[in-house]
């Protein structure tokens, strides 16, 4: 049998980033999960003492490094970091800094900040601390929108996960009622490029097995893409295999959600290839 | 028979003042007609000795003073104006003036210059001319946008005349397509201000008289709008008025193109008063 690997799967650049330098930073902890994977969380602490703390003040005079994982933190708690005798090794990933320098730019500039995201997701919490003013708005959609009174020049962002259809709504309703809205795409591709990806392989796949978290909604998306052209299942590891779903079939894809490991894609291919073999 | 002019027509802001403005010249000439309307430019002719000419080079030394019409003219020309020996008089609107500073400040700034616009338009030829660079590019839709690869930073303006669904349309691919997008809504909405003060007229009204030339297209839009709602009669002058129009009629609304002149109206207003009398 056949096996093909998606373009695109698995990791995005900055949660691969963030893993060569946990896997660099032998004894840190990281500020929460690294990532969505409690595999991959086990992996770190076994093989390279890296473990995680919920909060700053968890850590204490035992530990010397500290890791800021791919979401970023607020600024304030970055300060509070470096009055630790710490040392700081920042895993920010560059998507998301991005978008942290330019709400600092641009509240010092003098623009009110509009940031299109989820006020309480991590990387909103920390690209909003970057405002030198109080005039930072996280909205989810227009409705949201309407109901702030803005000053003429704007600057707007957005949460690197978000679609840009949605973000365009956005920024048609600003530039429709403001005069100067300066829009900058903060959106990251990643996610998309993993659909894509899924999408083109299921096409021309028997099956597709889809590895990663069952309520991982990234993961499951990418189920539900494969589900619209051929047979697929979503398992979390090679135990869940079923021999008979190979059975007449030619050509099996894979894909894997955001926070599955590589070595867990190969562990999962190599399985398929045993139980297809002959 | 109750008459009642609609709550906004004819001449803008820009155009109401352009005319203060030559009343206040006399014997200067203006670069190109003042406006759209022979009637108005006869009267500024006769009563102030307003003229208008082609070109520059047809400014012989018997001429003191010039008027730059409201649509603006490209920079050249106004330094080409500022070496003769002659007072320059400029009654550019002021929201065209907006758009030629934004163009010259971000095009010193760096960035690329988009604006939605026509390109054989005056107002748009001067607009352009106030770039500092050549990566100046003036487009009427997307199609054009795809042909031009663009530097990572833009920043966009908008004819002032155009519709904002369809500025939406270009800053929309625009902010799909790159880093960062300075949009500057620079449209102006006199001329929808007085579509949207028709239509709430001829609602109430039993007819409506549009006044405006015949193939002007503002004019023909107002028109349009009021005979969607009751009877409608597009007019030039006083002596097309048909007193038959007005049998069994109460409410007579009254609108006027763009380019019609106050006197105008009230001239037309005098004669269904005179033809409606008992």
């Amino acid at each position: 049998m056949l096996i093909k690997k998606a373009k695109s799967y698995g990791f995005c650049f900055g949660v691969k980033r963030a893993v060569e330098i946990a896997e660099d930073s032998k004894n840190a902890v990281t500020l929460g999960p690294l990532i969505h994977n409690p595999l991959e969380i086990k992996r770190l602490a076994q093989n390279y003492n890296v473990n995680y703390v919920d909060s700053i003040d968890k850590i204490d005079d035992n530990i010397k490094r500290v890791i800021v994982r791919t979401h970023g933190i607020p600024k304030k708690e970055l300060e509070k970091l470096k009055n630790k005798n710490i040392e700081i090794i920042d895993a920010t990933c560059p998507f998301v800094k991005k978008p942290q320098e330019i709400v600092e730019e641009m509240s010092k500039a003098g623009y009110d900040i509009v940031i299109f995201g989820d006020i309480n997701h991590p990387e909103i919490k920390g690209v909003m601390s970057y405002s030198v003013h109080e005039r930072v708005f996280v909205v989810l959609d227009v409705k949201e929108l309407k109901n702030i009174k803005l000053k003429e020049h704007i600057a707007t962002v957005a949460q690197t996960t978000r679609k840009i259809n949605d973000y365009l709504k956005i920024t048609d309703y600003l530039i429709q009622n403001y005069k100067e809205v300066r829009v900058f795409n903060t959106i990251c591709n990643a996610t998309f490029e993993n659909q894509d990806a899924v999408r083109e392989l299921a096409k021309e796949a028997d099956i597709m097995i889809i590895i990663g978290g069952k309520n991982s909604s990234n993961t499951k998306q990418l189920y539900n893409i494969a589900s619209e052209y051929c047979e697929s299942y979503l398992i979390e590891n090679e135990n869940e295999i079923n021999p008979e779903w190979f059975k007449n079939k030619k050509l099996c894809g894979i894909s894997a959600g955001a926070s599955t490991p590589e070595w867990l894609v190969e562990k999962i291919i190599s399985k398929i290839k045993e139980v297809t073999w002959n």
